[in-house]
This record gives C-alpha cells, structure tokens and sequence, in this order.
C-alpha cells in the first residue's frame, strides 16, 4: 500500500469539498470553523466517545445519523469550544448551526454533522458559528490546499495538521481513501477531543461502512494512549461519496478498502501520539502471547497509563520492574513467572526475574525519539500493536497551567 | 476517640517488642532491618497486594500464615529491597530470613512473616538480613522509642515518619491499637510499597481479627490513591497479643475496637497521601448521591487517577470540565444532567453545566495545603471520602530521575 503522510501528495477522494475560515472562536484568532460537504446521497458512518458526559454535537450528530439513516451531506466544525455540559442550550445551538448550514446548502438538518472541540462548560457563541456559514460555504474547493485548511482549522493544541492518505486500483478505476485528525493531549487545558475525519470515494451503504470503520478503528485509535483520558467530544466519521464508481461489493474490493481505510487510521494515530502533549518518545508497546486481543489490549492499557511506567521513559530509565508491576495489575491472570520482557533488541526480564542485560546500552536505547518495548505473557496465541509516549514535566507544566 | 498523629504521645499496646538496625541493605547506610515481636499465640490478620505480580515475601507470609492458622511471634521487614521478581531464589531467601529469626526466637519458620520494600528485580542480600538478625533480636523494647525505630527503618522515599495510636476503655481496663507504616508515591523509582503494621493488646481470634481488618482497611486504604499504581509487596498486618485482657466479644468491645483501628487506619492512611511524591495539596474527594459505595469508589478513581485533574490541581485551576468528564468516562451510569460539583463552599457545576462562581476566589481555595471537592451524582443515597493529591513537576522529576 502507497501511504502519503502530511507532507506528501494527496490521494485526494472525488466528490467532496472542503473549506475554512475565522469565526473568532478560537482565542488566538485563528481559523476556527472547517467544513466538509458530501454530494447528495453521500454514505456515512460514524463512532463516538464512550464517555456519559457526551457533548451536545455527539448527541445532536447521533440523532441525525439516525433520521438520515446514515446519509451525510456535510460536516461542520468548530474549534476552540467544545460545546460540552452546556445543558439544552448546547443542543439547541448544535440544531440552529446545522440549520443555518443545511439551508445555505438546500439539505435538510438532519444530513448535517456537527463538531466541536475546545473549551468545557462555557456556552458556544453560535452566533459567531452561524455568522461564519456564508464565508465558509463559499470558500468551498475540492483541491490539497482546502483540504489542509479543514485540517488546519480543526487543531487545537495540536503542533501540526494531521493528514495521510492513500488509493488502490479496482479493475481500470481507482478509489482514494484520505484522512485528517485533531488531538495531541487527549485533552488539554480545557481543550477536549479527538477528531478524525475520513474520505473515501468509494460506493458503499451505509451499513457497511460502518462495519468497514469498525474494523479499522479498534487496532488504531482504539490502541492508542497519551494520558489515558477519554474525552467527551472523541469523534470518528467516515463520508463515502460514490465518486469513484466502485463498488465496495466488486470483487476484491471489500478487501483491499480495508486494508486502505486501516493504513491511514494507523498513520493518523500515530500522529495524534507524535504529537502527543509534552511527549518526547513513541513507544511501540508490543503484547504477545496473550488469550485474546482484548486482553492484550487490557494490559497494554495498564502499561500505557501507569504514571511510574511513563515517568521512567521520560528519564529513559530501563525500568522493567514497573512494567511488570502493572502487568500485575492489569487485572489479567498473568503467571509472573512466564514473563519475558524486551527493551528493542535487549531481553531484559526472563521468566519474570531479571535477565542479564547492558544497562548503557538499554538507557541508549530509550533515548530514542522512537523505540519499541515487547512484553511477552506466554498465555496464547494474540498480540496487539499499541502506540503510547512517556509523561514528561512538559505535560504537567502544559496541563497545570492556569490561564483565566 | 482520642487519636494521637505522630508527633504525640503514642498508646503503646502492651505484649509488643520492636527493634531495627542498620543491615546495609539500603544504599543510604540507614537504618533497614525492622523486627516486631508478638508473646507466644498472638493473632494476626492480613491483606496482601491484589497485583498478580506479588513479591516473595508475600507468597511466604501468605502460606506461614496458613499453616500457623493465623498465629504470629514476629515479623522481620527489610527496606532497601524489595525481594520482587526474584523467582524460586527470592522466595527460600524470605524462608531462610524467616528461619533464622524463628531459630533465635524459638519459634518455627511459619510464625514469622517476612516483609520487604524497595527495589525490584534485584536478588535479596539475604546474608546481610541473616547477620543483622542477632542485632535486632538484641535491640528489643517495649517502649515509644523502639516502636519510633521500627517506624523509621521501614521507610523508603517516605520523607517522614508515619505513625497513629488511640485507646478505649472496656470497663477497667484500657485497649491499645496503634499503627505506623510506609509509602509514599506508591512507588518510586525502583523502591515499592505500602507496608501497614497495627499493634492491639486486645483478645482475639485470628479470624475475628480479619473481619475487623477487612472492615477498617475498606474505608482508609483503599480510599487512597497517589498515583494509582498498585505495589507488587502492599501489606496491612494486624497484631493482637491478649496482653490487655479484655475479650473482643466482651459486651461494647467490638464497636468501640472497630472505631478505634478504623480512626488509626484512617490516620495512618492520610499521612500517606500527605507524604505523596510531590504531593501539593491533599484533596478530600466526597462523592455522594451514588447507588453504591463501590460506584463511588469506581468514579473517585477516576477521578483520582486523571492526569488531566490532577495536573490542574498542581495548578490550583478550577477546571470542574476535566472532573465531570472523569466521572463520565469511569464507566458508572451516570446521568451528567444530574450531576452537581463543589469546590469547598462554592459550587461551580450544576446539573452538568457551568454554575456561576467567583474564579477567583475558586483559585484562592485551591491554593490551600488541603481542600475538599464534592460531586453529587443524584442516584442514590451511598457516599464515600477518598483522599488523593495533585500530580506535580516535581513527581516527575522524582520519578523519571536515572541512576544505575
């Protein structure tokens, strides 16, 4: 698979237009509301944050999805207010901008999506988000440069635009596959979310499609972790415009689609972690030998949001005591004593007692921007690939400063 | 109750003995070996770790336990080594330190518990325990001063000293219970634990005395979090030698024995949080209006273990989004429309959306040593106080500092 990242061509999906502008949402004064528009009878599907406290657009955008039965004609977004545990008022602010959007675009409001990511508990001045609808419909175009400025408008205390994207040939055509996100902290001072946004111009119902986005989600963004938080506004959608004529039921598709859907879900999780608060290293955390994914999964999770674990990378101490600790504690029945973990190259506990390794060498090692840490349980037959960083005094300064 | 802290006179339970000296197993030349000596057919009870990956000493202690049908004539800690993830050699070196101090008491093997803290993964020097044995065993008191000692060679990171006694009334006699232990991060770099010892002369039998321990430990220590991270070696030991002669099923004596080892529990517990690693502020979360206490527990967790709300408390930031959102993501049922938050006297959320407040008399409250933080949930009449603390620069400094 031809993967582009953020600073590569795009594999750009016909059918769609992007768009952004200033609204003055943002305290920076930065563009601030990003739209994304569909061609009539576009298929979406769509996953949202677990947590209770759901912002007004999830429920707004759950609602809709369920009256257009899956049918989007654009997204709109806001950042900086997340337009969360703002009561009924936030849901009617929701409805009134996707009214204002779907009657600039002669669509009904319930084939409009709303975002938002920001500031919690502080009303959304949606008379700033409705005034900004005429500019921003008509800054619409279907090229890189309108896609990178939805991506651009979307950030929040993300250092750079998140984007990847790719295609693969059906027969004589071709179907691209591309993608923009937001997220670096989880959360960050009053900054919620993440947002991930996925274009495809293949035709597919919507139905399928949601099982597609699943797919792809539960090995990348659903195994991921920069501080272990789940935000109110987390938000994955997945537009199809039909565009390319193929059809995600023609032999061979389905299987490839999957494979392109995944590829950019996995470049774009990686990203968000890159970029994640105060985060100097990516860490590979590799879980092998487990019973099932899920618990692969648990464990991975139990290394991943361990303070004593994500401050010893900080210091690229090779510390594998703590991470056989929070094996222990995962809640999986582990046998200690069948553990065997390894810093990159270097096995540094066997059997869950130390294993003789050069100390210079693993601190080295952990110095690097990038590295891998595989935890071995000799329980099964499943592993799992989970991305995570180490929690620096960077990220408490970041998130303990206060700002009113 | 009449409850003395540390720096008060203590309660001394009479039948004890205690003991430490110096072994060289901390690298710090500090006092490292402690001894607790219990008269002939004392009862114990205890809790161990629930993390998979228990330490030796743990294994030992649960099996001694067993076989002497809760009866205990001493316990022997070790600080400095944490004698975790050491294999079969770690554990016949808990047997051995276990036999050499039953041989010089007269006691077998299984009427001794061992008990260690400090780092992982490094074999137990159990020659240096072994031949600080004859030391302690000669050092023994029954006075302030040794129980002062043994309270200060069990110690790690700790920074201080932690200790609690009180006393009741059962007709003409008099009832000790008195407590002290270690942890302070949890965990720091290397160095494990939380170690609990309680000394009552009360009369009881070993199973009795779990009830009692069970029942205290609930509401006191596992209503503690500094970081979230559970030690491979947590320990809460309970002692009862008889030597008060009053009967724990003597009329009135139970209730008041439950209050008095709950109120040292509860003290020795707050000590702890207050000595947490780069601790600022000492937090009393109250959750009430939940279905259960358990449910209130599960949303002070995750409370308590946001790096996100913990972050903002190091900077005395009134943000209420990030704790309502924890609570949303905790994986209880909540209702967010029902949910009221507090900062002390101020509330600051109301049925899950902003509640006017004075900022900046919030950040003055937060700014303070010690504060409370309410969060009423309206589901139904259970309640319960957790005690955490902020997570600081310094915590990371403390935790990502390499030296080997």
């Amino acid at each position: 698979m031809n993967l582009h990242g953020p600073d590569e061509p795009v594999f750009l999906p016909m059918g769609f237009r992007w768009s952004a502008t200033k609204a003055g949402i943002k305290a920076s004064g930065r563009s601030d509301v990003a739209l994304a528009e569909a061609p009539l009878g576009a298929s979406a599907a769509a996953m949202f944050t677990r947590n209770r406290v759901a912002a007004a657009p999830l429920k707004v955008g759950r609602e809709h999805l369920r009256k257009s039965k899956g049918r989007v004609r654009a997204v709109l977004v806001n950042a900086g207010n997340a337009n969360c545990a703002t009561g009924a008022p936030g849901v009617l602010a929701a409805e009134q901008s996707c009214a204002a959007l779907g009657a600039a675009l002669e669509a009904a409001p319930q084939f409009i999506i709303p975002s938002s990511t920001g500031i919690i508990g502080v009303p959304l001045p949606v008379e700033k988000l409705i005034a900004a609808i005429p500019p921003v419909v008509a800054g619409r175009g279907d090229g890189v440069d309108s896609l990178k400025a939805f991506a651009t408008a979307i950030m929040t205390t993300d250092t750079r635009m998140k984007m990847a994207s790719t295609e693969f040939a059906a027969g004589r055509k071709k179907v691209c596959v591309a993608g923009v996100c937001k997220g670096s902290g989880m959360i960050h001072p009053n900054m919620a979310t993440m947002l991930v946004y996925l274009f495809t111009d293949l035709d597919a119902e919507p139905k399928q499609l949601q099982g597609e986005l699943r797919a792809a989600v539960d090995p990348t963004f659903h195994a991921i972790s920069v501080d272990g938080d789940t935000s109110t506004n987390d938000t994955v959608l997945l537009l199809a415009s039909a565009a390319s004529k193929v059809k995600l039921s023609d032999g061979g598709v389905a299987k490839k689609f999957a494979e392109a859907l995944r590829g950019v879900c996995a470049s774009l999780a990686e990203q968000i972690v890159r970029d994640g608060e105060g985060a100097q290293h990516l860490v590979r955390l590799r879980i092998a030998g487990a019973k099932s994914v899920k618990e692969a999964r648990t464990i991975a999770c139990s290394i991943a949001t361990s303070p004593l674990v994500k401050t010893a990378w900080a210091g690229c101490d090779p510390n594998w005591g703590r991470i056989l600790s929070s094996v222990g504690k995962s809640g999986v029945a582990v046998d200690p004593a069948k553990i065997d973990i390894y810093f990159g190259p270097q096995q540094v506990c066997r059997k869950g007692t130390a294993h003789p390794f050069d100390e210079k060498q693993a601190h080295e090692y952990l110095k690097q921007a990038e590295y891998e840490i595989r935890v071995e349980l000799a329980r099964g037959k499943s592993s799992l690939e989970f991305l995570t960083c180490d929690l620096s005094e960077e990220y408490v300064h970041i998130n303990a400063d206060y700002s009113t």
